[in-house]
């Protein structure tokens, strides 16, 4: 990523204009892709940085800490899933590169404003030295497998009738797999053992990273972490109810245990 | 992780007295364990948290801002690597709680004082509401196979002699996967293919989590990167020279494809 460009009227490229974590779309519902003077933005933007490339195509984030005005035209990275995973982590690095500035402006340690390192995408507080990079939250996701079956849990946060699998945040000095053992047990109370990796998944709502784990049952009795899990119980694999679609790692998690079962 | 608790002279446990980085050891070289009065601390811990049990014993972090005086019995937590998983990690959590209160101490999107929530480990500003959670940076190791041979590097920064498998930061939406994909082309500009997990490990240098791949070669001669990578190239299973202990995930991961080609 390259920080701190200039862009001229006749710059090509895909334009991603970002406001606290939204992203600007063109009338078409899409990235606006073409000149920069074409956008007809209201302001200049605050900081340009380049993401990347789609299709050979530059990549934009165009900063703008200003307030939306028009509301309808800015989306959640969240409406772009389907939009193809390129254009998708485009997307995620553009909102997660715009929250790393805006919440980095000064140092944690001495409270002096912080300064943009130019040859690496970091922030610097010439006082004390402290440096910064992007923040990653890794998280773990978790299928877990007992008898064709699949443990789903419906968090306080789904809508009714969303069922999916067990999420939870890595917490310093943990393994992945700690991290899975440890939040199924606060979450549903049960054990599980023979741990498989299946593969990982940037998140950006609003920088997780996204780690997804098999896992088979060991023992004990599913109890609710109250206020977390609504409800969780196993699911035969023939007819689930409402689960995450298959462009989330949680929903390529839940496909492929159907596959292992040939269900 | 309990913080802001209070302890009495009789308190029983496992003291990770920290600063700077740093971990306190008593004259055995070790981290004390006992009553809190036999600790003869120079001054009173600006901050308590337990981190955890070694043994059923709790183990806290004692947080000490002030100077250090008596440099000897001050260890980095990579000292402790050999003293068992359970101490390991423990230090680990302790020097990354303690480097979280210290560079959290201000607002990084306003510049306002954070206060410690008092129900789970984050920093929040009253002012504008920005929330911080103990920062992991995630990172790849990739052991790349080819021929019955492993690719080692001597990075820059190693002692002569000395060498290891590639490693690299994740950066913002990106999965592992490509992160290794990325760090391995632009450290010695080989493509590889077939990545497979092996494991993670927490690395509090500051606050890294390693996770570990093995990956077949795909194509491309090494060509090393500049001021990072020294020197690179195939190194037969059966004769390795000088690398990471087994106690580290990239000496596992070494290991590990040594059992493979049953070398
Ligand atoms: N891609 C997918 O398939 C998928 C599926 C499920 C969940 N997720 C994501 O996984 C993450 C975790 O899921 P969840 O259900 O536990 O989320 P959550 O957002 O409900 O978080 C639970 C709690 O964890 C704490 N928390 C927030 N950020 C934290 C951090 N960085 N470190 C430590 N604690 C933190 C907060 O107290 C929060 O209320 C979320 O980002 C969620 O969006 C992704
Ligand atoms: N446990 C193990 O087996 C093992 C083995 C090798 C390396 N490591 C660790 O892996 C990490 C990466 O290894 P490396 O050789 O690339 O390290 P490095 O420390 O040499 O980092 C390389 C560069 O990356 C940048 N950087 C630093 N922190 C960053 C962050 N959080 N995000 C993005 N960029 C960052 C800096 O410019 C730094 O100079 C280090 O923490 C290292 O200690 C662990």
């Amino acid at each position: 990523i390259k920080h701190s460009l200039n862009v001229e009227a006749q710059s090509y490229g895909c334009w991603f204009v970002v406001n606290r974590g939204r992203i600007w779309l063109n009338k078409a519902g899409q990235v606006p892709v073409g000149e920069y003077r074409e956008l007809t933005l209201s302001a200049e933007p605050e900081q340009v940085c380049l993401l990347g490339q789609d299709n050979d195509v530059n990549a934009y984030l165009l900063i703008n800490h200003d307030q939306i005005t028009d509301d309808e035209h800015w989306v959640s990275p969240r409406e772009l899933l389907s939009a193809g995973e390129s254009i998708f982590e485009l997307a995620a690095r553009a909102v997660q590169v715009a929250l790393f500035l805006q919440t980095h402006r000064f140092c944690g340690q001495c409270g002096s404003a912080m300064n943009l390192v130019n040859w690496e995408l970091a922030m610097l507080c010439n006082k004390c030295g402290h440096r910064c990079y992007p923040r990653i939250a890794p998280c773990v996701l978790v299928g877990i497998f007992h008898n064709d079956k699949i443990l789903l849990a419906r968090s306080s946060r789904h809508r009714p009738g969303f069922y999916s699998i067990l999420a939870g945040f890595v917490e310093s000095a943990e393994t992945l797999e700690q991290a899975a053992v440890r939040e199924v047990k606060e979450e549903v109370g049960i054990d599980i053992t023979n741990l498989r990796y299946v593969g990982s998944q940037p998140w950006p709502f609003p920088h997780s990273l996204m780690t997804g784990f098999i896992a088979d049952y060991a023992g004990g009795d599913i109890v609710c972490q109250p206020q977390e899990i609504e409800e969780a119980g196993w699911y035969s694999l023939k007819e689930l109810p409402q689960v995450p679609p298959i462009e989330t790692l949680s929903g390529q998690i839940i496909a492929q245990i159907q596959q292992m079962t040939g269900k």
